[in-house]
């Protein structure tokens, strides 16, 4: 058989020069989220991908490891989520599967809309120990995206596994990227 | 902030040896999942990663797409579980983030242990349109293997959308793999 060997996930070069002008840390976890949907904003505007960012950061001093968009469709991969792309690029930075052993733990990731089921399900495996979220899963399938069969108490089922989950950060500046993707047309790519 | 602008998860080298002697097709579907679980054994004796292969596949006439082996540890990735791996590999290999729109759909996904939460998520995602899977969740649980909270009913929730699954095909070869796997001591590395 002939058959790919490798497959990649990049972020694209405006992400490179804004990670180059991003301070080593952002203290505040609002600003931390305001990131995120910062990110989601420019991925649409730049046409790099869907209207989703995600930044993970060490929850003690706010210490920025990595940022991701939405990378599905320029990289031809379903499971390039935002979530997905910040944790591989977080443990590829700190050489290990498990960010709950890195330097720097625990971990938080915070991102621009609620996790979808894939994500929901990459969480627990990723060992952050803090999930933020902006827009809600509501504001997700308004817009068009599907979310998934998460199950009904899906931060439940992260409470117990010891990782603290927070909703509804900037929650309004959040799903107003995502009405904004919507009212200019942009495909729904995954509807 | 110092950050990773892209991640790779690549196939070990004997996988690469080995879809170099498959065949272009394996019609029976015994056979594909008899390779899912063939790679789940070669990837533990190799030490390449956890005791999971997967396979995509043209359902109409067998043709191989992509074949995945577990790659969390080796590529510090936690999300390179096999499915993961071989459905990334297939989209890359067809230049499509939907295998449903690609030439030779519907597409099969075998795996040689029925999917986590993740990868059941990422499974209606990536557009195949079946699902066959060896060893059940209880055999990845007893050997000490985390599947995570599936949804109760998780055939239905991928049958509602139009995938098929069959599930404890060949399961006991599949099983034994996993059985092997915890007598010889090797890591479970997600407990």
């Amino acid at each position: 058989m002939k058959a790919s060997h490798a497959f990649a996930v990049e972020l694209p070069d405006w992400c490179r020069t804004l990670a180059d002008e991003l301070p080593d840390r952002l203290p505040d976890a609002t600003d931390r989220m305001r990131l995120a949907i910062d990110l989601s904003r420019r991925n649409v505007s730049a046409g790099t991908g869907g209207p989703f960012g995600a930044v993970v950061s060490s929850i003690a001093d706010g210490r920025l490891i990595a940022i991701g968009v939405n990378r599905v469709e320029p990289e031809t991969c379903s499971s390039a989520h935002a979530e997905i792309v910040a944790l591989s690029l977080a443990q590829a930075t700190l050489s290990t599967w498990n960010l709950a052993d890195a330097a720097g733990a625990p971990m938080e990731l915070a991102t621009s809309c609620e996790p979808c089921a894939m994500c929901l399900g990459a969480i627990p495996w990723s060992g952050v120990q803090r999930v933020v979220c902006g827009a809600t899963k509501r504001d997700a399938e308004i817009t068009g995206f599907d979310e998934g069969e998460r199950p009904g108490d899906w931060i439940g089922v992260l409470n117990r596994r010891g990782i603290d989950v927070q909703t509804e950060i900037l929650q309004a500046d959040a799903a107003e990227v995502l009405a904004e993707y919507r009212r200019t047309g942009a495909r729904i790519y995954n509807p």
